[in-house]
């Protein structure tokens, strides 16, 4: 269905700004240049173990903005909510999203509400729209990339697919794991001060870190070589997902993001990372490689090597 | 349940750009003044006469960013889809989508999607947020509202209502009317090149004219008197509306704006107005007064006066 989605939109809303299937746009305003992103939170539960659909609503947008190495200012919130959903839970929601607003320095500046009958919507939805001011001097792109730059990643992969699985109840154990759900602002922003350091940068949110790499070697036509030992996985999610026959390479993440960094400015960055609360288990966990071009492979621990593709499916829904 | 969930809002979500309960927010980017606005659209049915959801999405965010004196620039666009939703219907929508963005000249930027299990939301709910640049010198607003101030509309109120009921088939009757839906920038940005003449301007869609006029009594604390043999209603809506025991008043347009204009300009912009296609009907309708303060009220055709209150509950749920 998502690719015939695709194919749909292609044919009929093809210009620049889209066809650079980012999850935001840059755009000139004045003197200055805005990102703009756009997030529907269809997550079910609402409430899961390190979050909820209000936090998630803030903290997804904010990091799009983010990783496009744009300050997240404004946020204008959308709800859609089905008649007779508790107040005592539109409450809480609405105060998870407000709280997470002030967390990240954000202002929520306008919104709507739209009431629909009972059974025409699964409790409430949340668009966050994030308006966001590009640093000077930040050019990502992924055209930036050159074999031998550095992949960090801020922390545990797969913590946020686990923890909504968990909410659920789809699990019959517990391993009391939490989404990593963060705003990444104040840990990534900083990084840009370095001058011709940051390459690019990317959340591995639906699809999990084996997405945005598949995307970011299909964006570059370079090759990615991930190092398996160094890619952090908390010794729970690695329970689950044997149990379950999941991949954490495919799971959701909300507090993560992917850095490309110049190879001879990694080691920097990595020490400047790991000073921040959300980067303290950062590592460098492979590097960008001139073959096989635009495909992302796994040294695993065993010594072997194996493709990492793209995922066939949705591999869990409504994660976000 | 609406005035539960502003009190849910509002509880939580206090700032001052919220506080103005405007549909759009103005905020400073850079030198410039930034307009941004968010709008869920989940009209039932997804195809009406006149429109489509495609189409509203377009013009109600278009109209919200042009009322505020922002000319629209460029639009994020989020769907919420279910699943097995047919793509012929998509690719309908997403056509209109892209036929309205051209018509209004703003670009659809950046997107999202989201599916959900069927029974999870009613066929498609599009979300648009829309940024626009505030025209420099339009300081349009409430406080600068004076009595005597002449208000225009553009042309006939409650098509767009009305045309949702007979797109629904609720309407046992063939009275061939049309949603007035309509992009409005290019009839209301050139009004603001006359300085200190437009004092304010908004679409009154959900709640329609009445409820549009409310707030502006409220807001500005002055009284409003209208002519109801001013105001333009065609014979098939006045037909309609007596039938099925419907005012006019609050029913919603999606083309329409309510412009407050200084009483000695008020015949020249009437002028401007009525050389748009858009604005050819276009009619000053009353006036602001000193009394009775927050208060609309009607001169009868026949000669009476009444009050013209807020609507006690949503007419017409699931208009836009």
């Amino acid at each position: 269905m998502h690719d015939l989605i695709r194919d749909v939109f292609l044919r009929y809303l093809k210009n620049p700004y889209l066809d650079k299937m980012a999850d935001a746009a840059v755009i000139n305003f004045g003197e200055k240049k805005l990102c703009l992103t756009t997030d529907s939170f269809v997550v079910k539960p609402l409430f899961f173990p390190g979050g909820d659909i209000g936090k998630l609503a803030i903290c997804g947008t904010v990091n799009d903005l983010a990783v496009m190495g744009a300050r997240p200012l404004f946020i204008a919130c959308a709800m859609i909510i089905e008649e007779g959903f508790p107040m005592e839970t539109l409450g809480r929601i609405t105060q998870s999203l407000a709280n997470q607003a002030k967390m990240a320095g954000v202002e929520i500046v306008t919104g709507d509400v739209k009431v629909v009958e009972k059974g025409s919507c699964d409790g409430i939805f949340i668009n966050t729209t994030g308006v966001g001011e590009v640093l000077q001097g930040a050019s990502l792109s992924v055209e930036a990339i050159r074999p031998s730059d550095k992949i960090i990643i801020n922390g545990s992969i797969g913590l946020h697919g686990i923890a909504v699985l968990a909410g659920r109840k789809q699990l019959d154990f517990d391993f009391s794991i939490k989404s990593d759900c963060a705003p990444l602002n104040k840990l990534l922003l900083p990084l840009l001060k370095n001058p011709r350091t940051i390459k690019f940068m990317r959340d591995p949110t639906r699809g999990g870190l084996a997405t945005t790499l598949n995307e970011i070697t299909q964006g570059s036509n370079w090759g990615v070589m991930l190092e398996e030992k160094a890619i952090p996985v908390t010794p729970a999610v690695k329970s689950v997902c044997e149990i379950l026959g999941l991949d954490p390479l495919y799971l959701a993440n909300e507090g993560k993001a992917v850095i490309i960094v110049a190879d001879e400015k990694a080691g920097g960055i990595l020490r400047q990372i790991k000073k921040h609360p959300l980067g303290k288990e950062a590592r460098i966990i492979g590097q960008i490689e001139k073959s096989p071009r635009g495909k992302v492979y796994l040294k695993t621990i065993s010594g072997g090597k194996r493709i990492v593709d793209m995922p066939v499916a949705d591999v869990l829904p409504r994660i976000c």
